[in-house]
């Protein structure tokens, strides 16, 4: 399939229609119309109606959306029918709060290793996985095609293990560390900044009051 | 000062922006340049100058910013002269992760209470604050004039207690819950879907192949 003229707001919006239809594939619903669909999201149903043709034509008139299709193909356009792997980078609360996060296993993304600069986690397990030594970080991705590394350590120190990523071969980084990566182009670098989604609430809450 | 016409775009640079001059003050800058900034930041000198220029003349042709100042005004701007309190709901990994987060409060985000469902967490402490009963959520909020809410826990159970914030009188959300709350309109609400970001970096990794 061709996916070439996705806007980047249509894709960030793709996971969010995923959610739903999964969400009504629970439910056990095998049709829904945009109508319906732009009732539960909050959207236009021609908004939706827009993303989705996108993808090709999975609605039909007065049908509406096989359920269970969309929501399949959807999946696909994301790239969760294929396995991703992951090394996760600080073993500290936010990296153990990820490593627990079941839901990422079930779409694909499997943690393979963990590692943390800390001497005395090495050796502990974080849900069946061991906490390695930072001087086996590139061997490791090597050795386990890891896709992605993850982050969670604090700034200082971020830049460096991003340079030590891309030298083991890696494609994407989900950044959770307070810092712009300085890496190559064809490096994919997701960033989450948590700080900065803190302030944005912030700023609203103080515009609010003065209205 | 007026704010009427900054655009969510703008806004949504402030802090990055916060972060960086942050960063030449701890390096005990003094003046930067528009087009230093450019360099630093992998923005154009005229986007920052235009971006800059809605809070006012705080640049001087031949000059250049002052560090200090433009921190502190845009950290006035975002609010972070002020002190915020927050509770937060759900102590598993990922609350005990943001609890721990001592830059939060740096920037006056101050954690008053974290409650939690499960009995077997009462009374326990993360940083000094007691993990408190869901019961009493409603009358703490209100007692201690509480700002926002951290939702950390799952899906199942989001709603419900956003509902109790919003009763409690909490002016915003900053939600981690994998579910769109429903609230009125004048309760702030910022999201963040940690398995949407991983989504979009899947996609990422995917398109980035067939090239």
């Amino acid at each position: 399939m061709e996916h070439k003229e996705i806007s980047k707001a249509v894709i960030a919006r793709l996971p969010r229609y995923y959610r739903y239809l999964g969400e009504l594939k629970d439910e056990k619903v095998e049709r829904v119309s945009s109508m319906e669909l732009s009732e539960l999201m909050h959207v236009t149903a021609s908004q939706i109606r827009q993303d989705l043709n996108h993808f090709g034509g999975f609605g039909q008139q007065g049908y509406g959306y096989n359920v269970a299709f969309l929501y399949d193909e959807i999946g696909k356009i994301l790239g969760l029918d294929q396995k991703h792997h992951l090394v996760l980078i600080g073993a500290g609360h936010l990296g153990q709060a990820l490593a627990n996060y079941v839901n990422f296993e079930r779409r694909g993304f499997l943690i393979k290793g963990i590692f943390d600069r800390d001497e005395k986690l090495h050796g502990m397990k974080i849900r069946g996985i061991e906490v390695r030594p930072m001087e086996e970080l590139e061997q490791f991705i090597r050795k386990h095609d890891i896709d992605i590394g993850v982050l969670t350590i604090p700034k200082n120190g971020a830049i460096e293990v991003s340079e030590t990523l891309v030298r083991g071969g890696i494609k994407a980084i989900w950044n959770f560390a307070h810092v712009d990566l300085n890496v190559p182009d064809n490096i994919l670098v997701e960033n989450v900044h948590l700080s900065e989604s803190l302030m944005k609430l912030s700023y609203m809450i103080d515009r609010a009051k003065e209205r």
